[in-house]
């Protein structure tokens, strides 16, 4: 029997069916409403529509911000979404379909869902998976199972402090955390500073300087312009820089690699990075590769955390 | 009955009996021999003299350098022991002792020595030690276990990428490590850096900036020189910086500072510039503490590790 997985994100909401550790049908998608109310009133519609159909064996989330998975509570909150801290999701949706829930955050769904679908992944100490988008999300698996620190905020790698110089301000407030970088937002950054006082003459991209799309940059790097190239190069270097930092905190067999800025990552070019930024013990066996779920990850991770959480009930022996 | 631990730094190697997490009798202490067979002869020479006077259970060693504690060899060097990267350790001392043996990381080792010695931090999701040295050196215990990760080199934050310029170089080779900043020669290359331009009459470290020395800045700091207080603030800085990217990381519940630089850590202004630079959720429940055993952790974790094992052993059903 398949379990509904919906991925929660600031602009969309994906939901599918889920089995044997893939999407099966269609992919639902609707734009994420405002307000708590309305992203629950959201959430149910896609569940009613999903249960009509088939019969479904229970509904796993995957969502931005901190998340108490035993609680089902989302913890901490997150820009793209306010309002939704305090949110007792898993009881309200739990209570309202009559489906067995789980609520996980997203990066941690995301590569819970890789080591699912890679069993060669399952079996390593420590997978770690780095959502690339206009932030940087990273879920840790070690020995099979979600870490999630003692605080359910483990991986949010985000906000490791790349500099020290208070350059640049996240959209968390605080000062030179990876994502400021390493994002899709770090490379609007990067190129905005180094188009200063750069004339359209000298190069097209300055003209959209104060309005600059990270496609823009992309899109230039693509047509061989100098500064746009040496702009993603850098930005390569910001994903390196965190990458190596990850390397010497948790020592992981895997990088996988996913996100919407995934698809532009030279993988040759930052796996060298890396290399040439690590104690050699560590990164001589270190593998960093692409996604295979890419951005079904959320939904295949939380619909398995579902029956992973169903199994372990079961074999809790009944008094 | 009392397990030997024994701790072999760069300068010296520390030996004494453990029995219930902590030191029974005294402590030996021996320089450190030039070059492995005769770091070997040493603690070969400390095996005997304990075992002379004492029936023991068992060796625990705590080494520098990266350690595979399944084969007991010595996987990954140190630049502090040359020549010590390959000692097949465990097989060497366990054939010519004919003691159960175990081997080490100092800074997993110490780790692990902390959350025996109290008993709060055995039920803790996750403790990180944080040996503030020469170097600095990391160990995680995630649910009352050692962390090694996939190569072992779990921990070895002490290379974690703190700034993003090339303006450091780490004994290890590599750019901009955590303890280029925030170990003891961290905090004399900044005030280097400071007294740059800085005449002896404006400030007295000024006349010995080529050959400072740690105690030099803490003893002026001391004596109210406002340019070594600076270095000092800055130094704790560089320490908060660390520990705020293992926050966002590993999220742990407790971090255990320890090491021969930890004595001059103000622990208040530690936990200020922590705050200041985490998310909310993360640092609200954090704790920052010194280490209860400080020097004496690498010997009582690696000889509690001995136990461990040998539970662990007893524990593997006979066929």
């Amino acid at each position: 029997m398949p379990v509904l997985g919906i991925d929660l994100g600031g602009t969309k909401i994906s939901a599918a069916l889920v089995q044997n550790h893939r999407i099966v049908g269609e992919t639902t998608r609707v734009p994420t409403p405002k307000g708590a109310d309305k992203i629950i009133e959201a959430l149910l519609a896609l569940a009613e529509q999903f249960k009509k159909d088939k019969l479904i064996l229970g509904l796993g989330i995957a969502t931005a911000g901190i998340v108490n998975p035993d609680s089902g509570q989302v913890v901490g909150s997150t820009g793209n979404l306010p309002g939704w801290e305090g949110t007792a999701l898993k009881k309200i949706l739990q209570s309202k379909t009559a489906l067995r829930t789980h609520v996980e955050n997203d990066a941690n769904a995301s590569a819970y869902g890789e080591v699912c679908a890679v069993p060669e992944l399952a079996k390593k100490t420590a997978v770690v998976a780095v959502t690339l988008g206009t932030g940087i999300g990273v879920g840790i698996i070690i020995d099979g199972k979600v870490y999630r620190g003692a605080h359910f905020a483990a991986g949010e790698a985000g906000h490791i402090k790349v500099s020290m110089d208070n350059r640049r301000r996240c959209t968390c407030g605080l000062w030179d955390c990876w994502e400021a970088y390493g994002a899709g937002r770090g490379l609007v950054a990067t190129a905005w500073e180094m188009l200063e006082n750069v004339t359209p003459q000298q190069c097209p991209l300055a003209a959209k300087r104060d309005n600059l799309k990270t496609q823009d940059i992309l899109d230039a790097a693509d047509g061989g312009d100098v500064l746009a190239q040496s702009a993603v190069h850098k930005w390569h270097e910001h994903v390196a820089n965190g990458l190596v930092t990850l390397c010497h905190t948790l020592d992981p067999d895997c990088f996988v690699i996913t996100g919407g800025m995934s698809k532009f990552v030279d993988f040759d070019l930052l796996r060298e990075l890396v290399a040439d930024r690590t104690l050699p013990r560590v990164s001589e066996r270190l593998e960093i590769h692409p996604s295979v779920l890419q951005e079904a990850g959320g939904m295949v991770g939380a619909a398995e955390l579902v029956l992973q959480q169903a199994l372990q009930d079961e074999q809790v022996p009944a008094i």
